[in-house]
């Protein structure tokens, strides 16, 4: 679960939730990692009292704060027995300096494989991918040298992670990422916003969206282009997907949504085209003259045409009013 | 000349240089449409200036206040006798509101139709396209609402232009647009950076870049989203485009960039050609065992391979002293 930063800890708590409920609710056991961050327990307290406030049965610390530290044998075991895995936000660098290659890091990618959820929001979010982004500026175009990539956890391979994607503008470092590696599929986050990957799909939830930023047949001069000079990317397939969607990372496609209908509207429709099988069987029968019809339309309560611009015409002087 | 806002007007210029290029230069008669502004004669007398540092003729201001204006016979006539218009940034709403549909408006289409320039910034550039961006928020994820459309004054058929794209952050505006709208190409320009179309062909000067957003394969939800919601929109193809690009607006590909090889390099390139023929001929008359190629290579000054190579290495070498 990859969270874009400034996930909703006060009110809905949309995401956090979620993160608690995929990693088995009342018998989740939970780790938090909080390495990246340079705050002191408090991060770890605000993260127990969130997860316990959302039914977890536990939630314990591991804080490698060195690569030493990152071979504890303690924390290794404490890794084994989660049933998620939550790194805060920080600093990405420092977190995959002190973990990756070491025990730690790879009891994580022990745990991801067993089933465990492994989920992270900011830093905790970049370090998921195969390719790190670290460090950089924001901006909307892409300029050499705007950012930097280290090597990531892996826990998902091929892509290129970033996030807080909207609120600090950062198509620009992102797409120069892709733009130098094409065979990589850049994923930005919006702030309180999750991308959930599962097998090889991608599900949204939360308040913004998931940006998908797919090279595969970008024409760029990123291999030669000079120093903090805007670079060409031309033919990159862009995808926003705000909530609920989900899109497939193998074929690099929208999934058709899951059908979600308001009974009440189902029940309308369903009316609606009973009528309209019904006018079909009396115009075959001949019964449609013009007069005919009229008489037809006017002896229903709500023909289904008047219905549908009717809402329209209600939106519109609503819209109206408001201006 | 579509230009995205803070053209520089104290060093190179280069933006502003090619426009007064364009429209003749020492020939250069420009009509300064400072309508959309909200400046004193100020904003007059600066472009007067500086069209004039650049070698124009004659620089004229015309500037209705009012449609009653926007009808005064004076100011078309010095409309039709421009080599260049220019209409400066400020509110394109107020431009559009004030000359859109009268004699001024349609004189500066029929300046542009006789093969005058026209071109504007920021305000100036929006208004150009059919349809026009009016009003909104920055913020790089597209939501319902997060701004409006009007008509434009129409020199572009089928684009909607928007401006100081990188630094207020307007991917998200653009793309609810194109995904309300997708028969539209999204096009946004950077601060002091110009898309110059000729014919159905964009090229792009200036220090920043072009975007383009084609929704033609779009799948969106843009019809039906909820007030302020994030939109999808899946499937549009970008482009970034920086200065010495070319564009088909027709086909939406990008254009093969014109050979630019520095004749230094020209030279060393058909030398090293010559001498991999040469090559290339031993090794077919069989004069080729390992040792008499590596004698050949030592008889070399500086053998092709090594050339390159040797360019890489030092850069490498120059970028391991810089961090």
């Amino acid at each position: 679960m990859i969270i874009g930063g400034a996930e909703d800890k006060l009110r809905k708590r949309r995401v956090l939730k979620e993160f608690v409920a995929a990693a088995g609710g009342p018998e989740a056991r939970i780790a938090v990692l909080p390495t990246a961050s340079s705050l002191g327990d408090e991060i770890v307290e605000v993260y127990d009292a969130l997860f316990r406030a959302e039914g977890a049965a536990e939630v314990v610390a591991v804080r490698p704060e060195n690569r030493d530290e990152a071979h504890d044998a303690d924390l290794v075991e404490e890794l084994g027995k989660a049933t998620g895995v939550f790194m805060t936000g920080g600093n990405q660098l420092k977190l995959s300096a002190i973990i990756c290659g070491t025990p730690v890091g790879d009891a994580i990618l022990a745990a991801h494989q067993r089933g465990a959820v492994v989920g992270g929001t900011s830093a905790g979010a970049s370090i998921q991918s195969s390719h790190m982004i670290a460090m950089g500026v924001g901006g909307s175009t892409p300029k050499q040298r705007m950012t930097q990539m280290a090597a990531g956890l892996g826990l998902l391979q091929g892509v290129i992670i970033d996030q807080h994607f909207e609120q600090r503008n950062r198509y620009g470092r992102l797409l120069m990422l892709v733009a130098q590696s094409p065979q990589l599929l850049g994923i930005g986050v919006d702030e309180d916003t999750a991308a959930v990957v599962t097998e090889d799909v991608l599900s949204v939830i939360g308040r913004g969206a998931v940006t998908i930023l797919d090279p595969s047949r970008i024409t760029t001069n990123a291999f030669d282009a000079g120093r903090a000079a805007p670079l060409l990317a031309s033919g990159v397939v862009l995808h926003v997907l705000p909530s609920g969607t989900r899109f497939d990372l193998t074929t690099r496609t929208l999934l058709t949504p899951d059908p979600r209908v308001d009974p009440l509207e189902a029940k309308e429709l369903a009316e609606a085209g009973r009528d309209l099988s019904q006018m079909a069987r009396d115009i075959a029968a001949a019964d449609a003259s013009p007069g005919a019809l009229r008489r037809r339309l006017r002896r229903k309560r709500r023909p289904p045409e008047d219905v549908e611009y009717g809402e329209y015409a209600e939106h519109d002087r609503q819209d109206g009013a408001d201006a």
